[in-house]
């Protein structure tokens, strides 16, 4: 193996490492809230009761945490770069579009709930930065389909509003995982009576343990979202900058791996390169 | 005015607008949390009673949140270019360092009153995500140190570890917010009693109010920092670029302003340019 090859294999597979650990801790994220709810608590149902409520953290952790995150990195894993871009935003925008329909059923239950037991609604910090988030989200999708999926907007319109757009969506599903926090700190101080909260039952333990998976696995994809050299690589610049591949496909997986050997320089070119490529 | 020194100027504004409005919402927040102390509580002291708890939240804001997210972006301010890399450099060590020996007197006072009071320490989900952050900011603080301060550190060095200095600073005062909001949940469920928080008394509205700033402020300096356009000159490229100033203070700080005006490519020489900088 050449140099080039040697980092561009070290590249992907330290993407991979931190790839394959945030969908680890986003699983047994989810397996943590399902042994809450079925184990700890009063199961799934839809009867305005207590198992009605149970799918509002349950359904959160699958949508706006497990799917928007996943959403989030989805054009960066390498095997999908032999696919068109027009397809990756469809399903960047589906895996959204499906975690949105899951928040709003999960924002129902806890109405209902409410409305069913006499206890009022958005009181609390955590209904507020959650009603928020899960009003922006929307507002994030739509913005999104009109500026990069609609043909007919100017490149310099989807250019120019890219970092908002992804400014935005990092902060909608960082106010998520807060707002997770904030309803796990809620629900565990109203549900523990004896033992209570304080003294650490292992339903508080297990529950205290899932909110430092949410922001383990929050602080991975931030990570990965924001590093230059995970990027998709642009389509047109395959062709100027690699050359040792003759399919068209293999030279776009090359690209991107290759540009990491000289690392201070080439990222910033790819970055440069790619902003086109963001806005195509 | 010439084309650029307008687009020059109106970068200049931009920054400005959002500088000012993170920092008017850090002053507004600070004032939220002393208006909660002293009118809603118990006011301030040192006796392990509710008013030594008091010193939690309000040196929190003050220490982990406002003088964190000010240390942040503190070398982005236009009218700081004139001074050296090392005198900014040392401002962020010791703004960063006094806002951790504030956080550090804020959860001395918590576990004082926890232990007047038998409530058990670290049982929270609050307490663990708050911790951890505490842990985390004083190795972040001597890595900062020991890698951008100590002139013996080799500059390949600095360069390599520059994404992790950003990704984990912003990680920690982003995991600051979350916790101080973790904590305004918890303490607002505590403390009112009748009327409770559910029944949404001035105190639960003007302290989720509070969250709400905060998280404003935050996000408006993760804005700011995360700008390349607002990133201070690397002071080397000022000559190669810029060439209507004669005083080298203002080359630098008209090579900023100026390279917003082509902006796709300028953003991204800047950014390539400035690597070196960081590492500088």
């Amino acid at each position: 193996m050449s140099l080039q090859q040697t980092a561009r294999m070290e590249n992907y597979m330290q993407f991979l490492t931190f790839f394959i650990l945030a969908l680890a801790l986003g699983i047994v994220s989810i397996a943590f809230a399902l042994t809450w709810v079925l184990h700890y608590r009063e199961g799934l149902g839809w009867d305005g009761g207590a198992a009605e409520f149970n799918w509002h953290p349950l359904l959160m952790v699958i949508g706006f945490i497990f799917l928007q995150g996943i959403a989030i990195v989805v054009y960066r894993l390498p095997w999908t770069w032999r696919c068109s871009k027009q397809m990756m935003k469809l399903i960047h925008a589906g895996l959204n579009l499906l975690a949105f329909i899951l928040a709003i059923i999960s924002v129902v239950a806890v109405f209902d709930f409410h409305n069913a037991k006499n206890i009022p609604n958005m009181y609390s910090l955590h209904s507020w930065i959650g009603l928020a988030a899960v009003i922006l989200y929307p507002a994030q999708i739509v913005m999104g389909i009109a500026v990069y999926l609609i043909p007919a907007t100017p490149v310099y319109v989807r250019a120019a509003l890219m970092p908002v757009h992804i400014y935005s969506g990092l902060f909608i599903f960082t106010s998520g995982i807060a707002t997770a926090l904030m309803g796990i700190t809620e629900k565990l101080i109203f549900s523990l009576k004896s033992p209570a909260y304080k003294d650490s039952p292992p339903e508080a333990v297990l529950v205290n343990v899932l909110g430092l998976l949410i922001v383990a696995f929050g602080g991975l994809i931030l990570w990965i979202a924001t590093r230059p050299s995970w990027k998709r690589p642009k389509e047109g610049i395959a062709l100027t900058v690699s050359n040792n591949s003759s399919s068209p496909e293999d030279i776009k997986v090359g690209t991107a791996m290759t540009l990491r050997t000289d690392q201070e320089f080439s990222l910033e070119t790819r970055r440069r390169n790619g902003k086109a490529e963001e806005s195509g």
